[in-house]
């Protein structure tokens, strides 16, 4: 197997973490976005939409989606469980993770793609849906952090790849987008303590 | 077993589409959400998003988030398989479902949202955040065309919920936001065809 990486993107970072959690060793190959090597008929071939990460298998065979690729590595290496343990709790931890991805993930990148100097020229940005995303974003953080109350990881008492999109989340948030999670959400800052402290946060 | 459904949502009508390929009967409880009854305190305590649908289950569990509902139905009532038989093609039908989610239904919400009238006040819209995923969705159309290129359906020769996601999301085109696929595009008109003549397609 081999993961074709994009070393800054918080979803190969989640792939990564993943991989990590599981105790699996599988390298990595860097592919270079900014000289269009993901837009080469090599790399389509992979993954039409030139997105990274992938997941090459040692058939050949190539999982693009990040959520995806887990779940592959998921049901191929069951141990120690990221994903749920039966089918009522491994649909919580797909709607968490969801969740987290739709009210999390998804809003960073979007504040990401509109402001940043990178994407200038490679899509049309658009200021205001950058400004409308990061007032929702305190709604959102508001919302976990009373979702997080009595709970010790998102969707429930294990860590589960909910977490993981999360962190990956705020990661980004905090790196490119100064957005921090105020010390008045109690529950949300002892979660990410919790998370941003494990030996695979920076995977 | 009762499914709380938005009846015109393409969220809720992929669930409901789901439910039929698999011939079980649910009943389905809609919420009005022009009243707001999906902000009530006893909404709010089944999805705290206050979001459609949400499959609530015997003993009073609520699963949010359509393709997580799908997930556990899957799971308890496995035949006919709609997310894939072995590893491998799960997460290939996960990509391939979460690709249409990404690529088609998503930008088909974003188009509405930010345009329709029944969302003015609810949201800050941005008329050129509509203008731009209209044009992207021709790319997009273009894209899967040529990605069906001798296939039957989204991810290979079996229907699954990658196909649902993508006509729910093109019944959403054609009724609210006056998107057609070309006719030039012949694969996937020829897979629309194929898709929307299916007895469980009006769920």
């Amino acid at each position: 197997m081999k993961l074709y990486d994009l070393p800054p993107s918080p979803n190969a970072r989640r792939v990564r973490i993943f991989i990590a959690e599981k105790g699996l060793d599988i390298p990595t190959e860097p592919v270079n976005m900014m000289t269009g090597e993901n837009k080469t008929e090599g790399y389509l071939a992979k993954n039409s939409l030139g997105k990274m990460p992938v997941l090459e298998l040692d058939d050949g065979s190539c999982i693009s989606e990040s959520a995806s690729i887990c779940r592959y590595l998921e049901e191929t290496h069951p141990n120690p469980p990221l994903m749920g343990t039966d089918a009522l709790d491994r649909s919580q931890v797909d709607m968490w993770h969801r969740r987290m991805e739709f009210e999390l993930l998804n809003p960073m990148i979007t504040i990401f793609v509109h402001t940043g100097d990178m994407w200038k020229g490679r899509v049309t940005q658009i200021p205001e849906l950058a400004e409308v995303t990061m007032a929702n974003m305190q709604a959102s953080m508001e919302w976990l952090d009373q979702e997080l109350e009595g709970k010790e990881f998102i969707a429930g008492h294990t860590y589960t790849v909910a977490d993981i999109t999360a962190q990956c989340a705020f990661v980004m948030g905090k790196a490119a987008l100064g957005i921090r999670i105020p010390e008045s959400l109690a529950s949300l800052t002892d979660w990410w303590q919790r998370v941003c402290t494990r030996p695979t946060a920076r995977a």
